[in-house]
């Protein structure tokens, strides 16, 4: 890394994600080519490499030095192939085990971390059967290709189990009982090639319909015995799969205090953008170092910050910017319903001028509903 | 700024500060089109127009929505021309001031802004009357295309005039007497398009051979007057030319704490890279918020923090991330004596903090100067 030469750096996939970790990666001496198998990149950044019919895979890998990807729902065979000619992290395993519900859930459970209830059905009466078993409302959600609420039912009663069945459409799935959450957290964690491990504090998430609307961060009602807790877990994890790079651990905590695993992303994650402008290195950088083997950065939260996702519809950025110490990070995609076009992390001294100056940001988005966090009555 | 398409931002000059502008002006969703006159661009990023021969203007223009620059040193009447088309910000009038030191001066004056004594000369003869006259050591600078060091000459004595003004080869020079100053400090200012003006905190600068090494921010021993009159010089050179956009104002502090201008650069500068991980906002955000006419960013600094520029050579990049809290801003330059490579923004909880790990940046730096702050003894 004392060379004058910038690492290339290969991303599989060329949306967001991946332009968010270029305009990271340019300070370190980085330079990056995408490689889409989409056939409509929004990178804007960087060289792309459009291939929607996997014909340029050699192109790709002669420009790069290391792979990473923004996205985990890729085909296994490609990774491998790719892992035969240049290091790809984090490796294929970590993505075969996120593609897979039962794996995953194998992994926790293997681990020891907690997970809500669940069984894995092969037809419609076993789908009935668990449900009855675990108790209704359940989850039903196919094995694989699982992504953004896609693939997913919710039975109220067993009975509704041959409809459910009919709907998902795939020959396994997963059931899992509904979890009573006071709320959804997330771990972000960083891995570097000699096994360092950084955390960065849990943030508190907010969906609606299935994608994540808010992220707030650090929490100012967190024990810090449930922090510990989960870094033990995600370290476990990270550990097991010789991970290096970002991962995020989305998990329920319950009215007791303890956490419960939901589901894991072998990549930088929508719950971390707040840690580009609420903590000394962002997850970005902090993947970027940990591909390359550089020392990881400093995970520490500087202040109360709020990530808002602009969704569907863009707001008035001037009206946002004049809210003070907002953060803008526009994606440079074209509107459309449910589609993520930017986020706007919002920064204060305090957890209640924080609250102030988020409400300020959704009444200025189109489409953001109301702000809920659960520590809020503390404030 | 609603709108869903992003303003394309055309940049006079395609090296490092452009390159910064840009990294910072894709989160607000702009995209970036580069004019580069020099035939060596190294931007690295957004499209660059390699226009040595001037062809191409009316295709730059086609692409961009405004127009600003990265450095100064450019024809005022390209500058005019362009204005004719798009907006330009800062104008032509503030690069025209910028380019000759005699117009410069003479503003100050007019705005009752103290300089050095300086006189003007237009012959060997004049500037052995203006050596006497100011008393030596004094230094003559051409009057025009003056740049980081070039085109000056020190005269201990009188008798030197005749040498230096062979040396310089100008038919009008400038001629200042040395000022026995504590430290030289900077300004930095943004002024929107609607005439809102906001400064950063002053940095002291050190400069080896001409070069600057190291800025550091906010001076834990500066009188807040002392702030508060260079706001008050900086305020009335940007309502002068009704600017736009960062201005740099690099001035001498003396002995009695007394400010006295020295020159001033129309646009981001490099006594103001410490922005970048210092403040609330960099500033190379605040440059293109005002050139877009969006709402002016908080300027308060997060936290003690030293610029150290990397020159000539590089350092051991991993190293230098490993003494924490650093950032790296490497330009993907090949190595040059004397060429600006990279910077390192250190930041530290304390000034005392923020010393030693300078001195262990520059330790790693092979061309990096010892550090001497002004303030090293206070704290």
């Amino acid at each position: 890394m004392s060379s004058v030469i910038p690492a290339n750096i290969g991303v599989l996939g060329a949306g967001q994600l991946g332009r968010m970790l270029a305009l990271s990666g340019y300070p370190l001496g980085n330079r990056f080519t995408f490689l889409d198998t989409t056939g409509s990149p929004s990178a804007g950044i960087g060289e792309v490499i459009v291939d929607p019919d996997n014909q340029h895979l050699a192109a790709f890998l002669d420009r790069v030095e290391v792979v990473t990807y923004e996205f985990e729902h890729l085909p296994v065979a490609l990774v491998r192939e790719i892992e035969q000619h240049k290091p790809v992290y984090p490796g294929s395993r970590a993505i075969e085990v996120c593609q897979n519900r039962v794996e995953e859930k194998a992994l926790f459970d293997r681990l020891g971390i907690p997970t809500p209830a669940y069984r894995v059905v092969e037809s419609a009466d076993q789908l009935e059967a668990a449900a009855r078993e675990l108790g209704c409302p359940v989850v039903a959600k196919s094995v694989t290709e699982g992504y953004d609420g896609k693939g997913q039912a919710v039975l109220k009663q067993p009975e509704q189990a041959q409809e459910a069945w009919q709907s998902i459409g795939h020959s396994r799935l997963i059931v899992e009982a509904f979890v009573d959450f006071v709320r959804e957290v997330s771990m972000i964690a960083v891995r570097g090639r000699d096994g360092q491990v950084v955390f960065y504090p849990m943030a508190e998430n907010q969906h609606v319909d299935g994608i994540l609307r808010y992220s707030v961060a650090p929490l100012p009602d967190l024990d810090e015995r449930v922090q510990q807790t989960a870094d033990g877990y995600i370290r476990a994890l990270l550990d097991e799969l010789d991970y290096v790079g970002v991962l995020a651990l989305e998990l329920f905590q319950t009215r007791d205090g303890s956490l419960l695993a939901n589901e894991m992303a072998p990549r930088v994650h929508n719950s971390g953008h707040w840690t580009m402008d609420g903590a000394v290195t962002s997850q970005f950088e902090n993947h970027l170092r940990a591909v390359q083997g550089l020392p990881l950065g400093s995970t520490e939260a500087t202040a109360p910050t709020c990530m808002v996702n602009v969704i569907g519809r863009e707001g008035d950025s001037a009206a946002l910017l004049a809210i003070g110490n907002t953060h803008l990070h526009r994606y440079d995609k074209a509107e459309r319903p449910g589609r993520k076009l930017a986020h706007v992390n919002v920064v204060a001294e305090t957890h209640a001028e924080l609250l102030d100056k988020v409400r300020a940001c959704q009444a200025l988005l189109p489409e953001a509903p109301p702000v809920a966090w659960s520590f809020e009555s503390t404030l």
